[in-house]
């Protein structure tokens, strides 16, 4: 094969059968995909939970991941946290003509690897190569299928009041870590995206406590603005407590330096979970038994609203005391962060 | 809303949220989404196909249809062949920041309606906005999810010796009504594509056929591209008559014209069924009873390679009365097609 991406790689013929043969089998064989079909047959139980995503990441080599492992993680994070195990992948690929093949087979090696440690096959998938400048190197979607493990799911609108909300680990690494690669700042400690795949974790905490309220990974818009989904779905206050929510000193710092809120930054590894308050401590430890989830901290409390039916909302108690409502994300804050 | 995409349109946050409740929502309406969460979840049977593809068409408006019904004919069709009938649609849309918010409605609009026609739901989906340049105007991948009704399912290597080769209609509509329009051609006869979603007639026809070998539609690289992934995965010869493949008068003009052969033209609403022969009469009636296969025609039989083990190949009868090897696509005609 050429040493770039040629455009009748995509083209349906020959040379876009050699790519597969030669690059998708060997980095994802399964036997499904070997059938070559347009497509795959699965066996699945009766319910299952489906998530897509499109990953326009740049760039697309960053510290901590790229956008193959991306991509896999973070479809296979939006499966789990639909109180599903990830079984299956699809995958799409936009390819910018003249992409250097060797990229092209590390983000496919990277992808391939990313899905074995998470325990899923990449069934079928589809290649598109663009002529040069109609897309900007590489785009991948990916749509993800799990068996359900718990029904009815956690989900948005089941957040209740006295219910505990938890955090699995630090925050803002992602998001940090992408800007300072395009801004080319440097850190004495390297900044690493946490991308990865949190199944393991959720089925460990699924099967041992059924009655998780709500999981959701706070990706674009970060914590503040799936809070403030959760809220509003739910007709809550999510409260949360400024000194407990963890984020690494070098995020903080970079976050002031960039003027920007850790909070409202992207993650590709850590989730939210809301559990019963007697179901909070039970939830922290088997957190913090995945080695992903060390950092499993609880930060704050769902309330009632102050009136019945009043719209629901966020606030953060400040390290000072004072209470601050915290809205949604307002405007794009990191295009192209994931 | 801004008459144009702004970037924070896919930020995830306030402006996400607008977008998909004034626009998804309206054109794709049903429970699942409207839960707004990350993902669907899903009541299948045991058994279930899946396909995805992604869509770059260029031009996105084109004679007969638009990038938004093609994303949703496509892989509706693509399920179809796998003898499963299409439930679910996923959809990732990748947007150019500064597409007019007028040819977005038509696309969701367009797709709404599709989607309605085939009887599928767009059940969850995902939105980026890329910076300009990142994308050209718009793409959309779509994955789609549908229960097995025929197993074994009719595959690629389930030609064997003795089958009739039939199609659905004419060929090359999709591929030359795209190109004529880049090219700014124009014809007595306005030339549209043939994109349409076939899972009525595939229901239809295994429904009553259950014994159907193998169905694929003929998509990139055309009629000969796909016969030959389909001879070289079964082992066998498919021999076609050249006088008895369907093209339009206008599809063969514009072709020599152009230099174009109409069987490596795309096409979008075709399919080529092998089936046994004492089922060829059978589901030639069945194919015909549907309203967009009203011109279909066997146009050829399957044989076996002269040694036991030989490569599959494609044979052409040509109208003089002569063989000809037609090979795969070689090198992409056409790029983004579709």
């Amino acid at each position: 094969m050429s040493d770039k991406v040629l455009l009748d790689y995509g083209s349906g013929g020959k040379a876009s059968q050699r790519l597969i043969g030669e690059l998708f089998l060997k980095h994802f064989d399964n036997p499904e995909l070997r059938r070559m079909n347009d497509g795959a047959v699965l066996s699945v139980g009766g319910r299952v939970a489906v998530s897509t995503d499109t990953f326009t990441v740049d760039p697309p080599f960053f510290p901590g991941g790229d956008i193959g492992a991306l991509a896999v993680h973070g479809t296979v994070n939006d499966v789990a946290m639909m109180g599903a195990t990830p079984r299956y992948l699809t995958c799409g690929f936009i390819i910018e003509e003249g992409l250097p093949m060797v990229e092209l087979g590390r983000i496919v090696e990277s992808m391939g690897a990313a899905a074995r440690a998470a325990g899923v096959d990449i069934v079928t998938g589809d290649t598109k190569v663009v002529p040069k400048g109609a897309v900007d190197k590489i785009f991948i979607n990916t749509t993800g299928i799990g068996d359900v493990i718990v029904d009815p799911a956690p989900a948005g609108d089941r957040a209740a009041p006295g219910d505990a909300i938890l955090i699995s680990g630090t925050l803002g690494d992602h998001g940090l870590a992408i800007l300072s690669t395009r801004q080319g700042l440097a850190f004495e400690t390297p900044l690493l995206s946490d991308c990865a795949s949190l199944n393991h974790a959720i089925g460990a905490l699924l099967r041992q406590l059924p009655d998780v309220h709500v999981l959701r990974d706070p990706t674009r818009g970060g914590l503040a603005t799936t809070l403030n989904e959760i809220a509003s779905a739910s007709g809550v206050i999510c409260e949360i407590v400024e000194d407990d929510i963890p984020v690494r000193a070098e995020v903080k710092g970079g976050c002031s330096l960039l003027g920007l809120d850790p909070l409202y930054l992207a993650n590709e590894g850590k989730f939210i979970c809301i559990v019963p308050e007697a179901d909070a401590e039970a939830a922290l430890a088997i957190m913090r038994a995945d080695p992903l989830c060390g950092g499993a901290r609880r930060i704050g409390s769902v309330l009632p609203t102050d009136k019945p039916g009043a719209p629901g909302r966020v606030l953060l108690r400040t390290g000072l005391g004072g209470k601050r409502l915290l809205g949604m994300l307002e405007g794009e804050q990191l295009p192209r962060i994931c």
